[in-house]
């Protein structure tokens, strides 16, 4: 589960999930796709430091704007595997909002390898970026 | 865990997982969509004896023929909510295949809840569909 809060209106914190240019500046990836609807995909590709490329991808099962996004998720050639991810936005006031995500992997024993990796720290830094990218937008 | 063996040849099998009209014979369901591709999407639906409409659909993640389909599954207006799917379909011998069904649940309880239900017989029933099905494509 990750559970944040930002001090951004719900519209702004669903808009960052799925405006390109803005889910670019964050996620610090580019979007090669990202179809936002019922059934559709989505690509993303990172290059690292080192110049090496990384690939993300996965397809949209439930699409409700301001409220909800239920999708898969996977990095390409690692061994965690697919994921199925369950966002879930909240309005808490004029000013602020809520995500709520559950990810579901395959097994336990990939979760846990998974949070041996400094993943917490990553979406933090990740979602701290999300909040001066959208802030922007204000 | 779903782990069923048929007397099938393993492009028989798969096929009965991607024609829409082997799939409407085995499943008994109405195929809307079949995208049978990575991020393609799925919608099929039945009409229970009482007259009832049942709708199902989901995505797919990844489609490697003839060896593996990872997507969503969803019974529309259920309590059980999106599941992720991992099939691996594997050659036996020139006549036999085996198909592994992996399901996870958001969560142990919503797998339980479905557990209770007469699942092992419906899709024990349906897999045996399936064999006399792709039997006549023989």
């Amino acid at each position: 589960m990750i559970i944040r809060e930002f001090d951004l209106p719900l519209e702004l914190l669903f808009k960052a999930y799925v405006e390109p240019d803005i889910v670019e500046q964050w996620m610090g990836t580019k979007v090669l796709k990202l179809e936002n609807k019922k059934h559709g995909g989505y690509q993303f590709e990172t290059i690292d430091p080192k110049g090496n490329k990384h690939m993300f991808n996965g397809v949209i099962h439930e699409f409700i704007p301001d409220r909800k996004i239920t999708r898969t998720f996977e990095m390409e050639n690692t061994p965690f595997g697919v994921q199925l991810e369950f966002l879930e936005f909240e309005q808490l006031s004029d000013d602020t909002s809520k995500l709520n995500m559950h990810v579901v992997y395959r097994s336990v024993e990939l979760r846990d390898q998974m949070l041996k990796l400094p993943f917490a720290q990553g979406i933090n830094m990740a979602h701290n970026r999300l909040q001066e990218a959208a802030n922007k937008l204000k």
